[in-house]
């Protein structure tokens, strides 16, 4: 019997890290950190960082593996990810078979939170396919709220809804009509480039959270150009970044 | 000069909260808690219980101030909630022109996440257009994350958008056609009811992530009933119920 626990870490500021999830991360046998390989992002890096800070119970045992890489001979995007997703699987899988052959208590440090965009919870699902796994998620801090703290700026207007979404919905798709507010992540082309800018404000953040950070807001109109330039100095700095936004017409 | 600083505190789990969150609450002058009188709903208690449990530095004052009542002779919704604000913001700065007449550092312990559907970041606002502050924010858990926590369930599916709405909303405009999945926070009334059950599925949560918890899932159809009935036995029980819900068809 396995028993799994998803632990937001929140999005790359170690003081994201709720008392919850320190204790999570205290009372597992198991962390699995994927080794994404060096060079383009940190993140297996921030991950060591804070196992080291806060498990002071020294039965916790930290493993890393190697994350499969998305097959590009498949076309079909869906179903490239689907069968990514089996291949994690596996691996995880076999993991906790060599590390824990009685069973035990594994967890796994998610960025954000577990649930949102994020493959984790899914590839926990697959596993709990083949075996019984009791799963627990403990919530952590996201990337949008990161992005709202850091402007000091409420993600609604009061009493309406608003959407989040992904830049290829906005590209797509253009401007949902139900929210007059939006916010885009997983956007790597700056997306808000594609909608009508007259009367729309945004507000941007990279690296939200995190000693990088850059946030930049004002009018469409006035600011677009200059977070393109940036994202691209600061990407070609760091080697990779992650950003989002709020879009308010 | 005032430093204000809205701190999130989670959704009535006090190890919802985040170290950035400990960091602050010992860096300020002086907390503000409102005082929201006995009987209701049991937040100032949190509150308190909160500062007791992480505050460590004995310079920090804490002093609980009475929420003014909205007036319900104004009839217009929004003029009342706006003259709402206006009345706290002004008890706000008496508190802190009582404690800190030299300016200093002032802590609010906000609910979930300061950003969402809270009001605490518009009073501040307020404060700002009378006085030099400078307004910062922590993020804190929101009860979406506490919601999808505990049903282990993600918000998105792959690479899709989802609206946050309101009970007023779904019930008055339905389901926006923009999004498949919908969290719906503020309902007082279940409006879940008003719309199509067919092919739509409910998690359900009420008081997420403490003691008190309440989980209810499944098809719309089924459980609609069960929600609406466990509701209105845990709110008479407690005297008090906050709940959210996904549904996604
Ligand atoms: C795969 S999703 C994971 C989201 C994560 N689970 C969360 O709760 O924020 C990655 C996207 O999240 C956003 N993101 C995550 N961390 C971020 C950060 N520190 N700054 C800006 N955006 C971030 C970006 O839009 C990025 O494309
Ligand atoms: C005024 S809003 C504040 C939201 C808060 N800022 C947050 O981040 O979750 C209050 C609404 O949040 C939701 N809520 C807050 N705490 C909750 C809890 N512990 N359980 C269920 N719903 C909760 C309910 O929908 C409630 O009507």
């Amino acid at each position: 019997m396995i028993d799994l626990t998803l632990i937001g870490i929140g999005t790359g500021n170690p003081q994201h890290l709720t008392l919850q999830a320190i204790e999570a991360l205290n009372a597992v046998d198991l962390i699995l950190i994927p080794n994404k390989g060096a060079g383009k992002d940190d993140l297996a890096g921030l991950r060591r960082e804070i196992c080291d800070q806060v498990i002071r119970n020294p039965d916790v045992k930290i493993t890393e593996f190697d994350l499969p890489t998305r097959d590009p001979k498949t076309t079909d995007y869906r179903q490239r990810v689907d069968d990514w997703h089996d291949a994690i699987a596996r691996v995880w899988a076999d993991k906790i078979a060599t590390h824990l052959p009685q069973g035990g208590k594994v967890g796994f440090l998610v960025w954000g939170d577990p649930s949102l965009y994020d493959s984790t919870m899914r590839i926990a699902d697959r596993l709990q396919r083949q075996q019984k796994i009791n799963l627990s998620v403990v919530p952590g801090i996201t990337s949008i709220q990161a992005l709202t703290a850091s402007h000091a700026i409420p993600v609604n207007e009061i009493g309406a809804p608003f959407t989040i979404t992904t830049g290829r919905q906005l590209r797509d798709h253009g401007w949902p009509n139900s929210a007059d507010t939006l916010v885009v992540m997983l956007d790597g082309e700056c997306s808000f480039q594609s909608i009508e800018a007259a009367d729309t404000h945004i507000w941007w953040s990279a690296y939200a959270g995190m000693p990088e950070e850059i946030l930049i807001s004002g009018s469409l109109n006035d600011v677009s150009q200059r977070i393109v330039d940036t994202r691209a100095a600061a990407r070609a700095d760091h080697g990779w970044i992650m950003d989002i936004y709020l879009l308010r017409r």
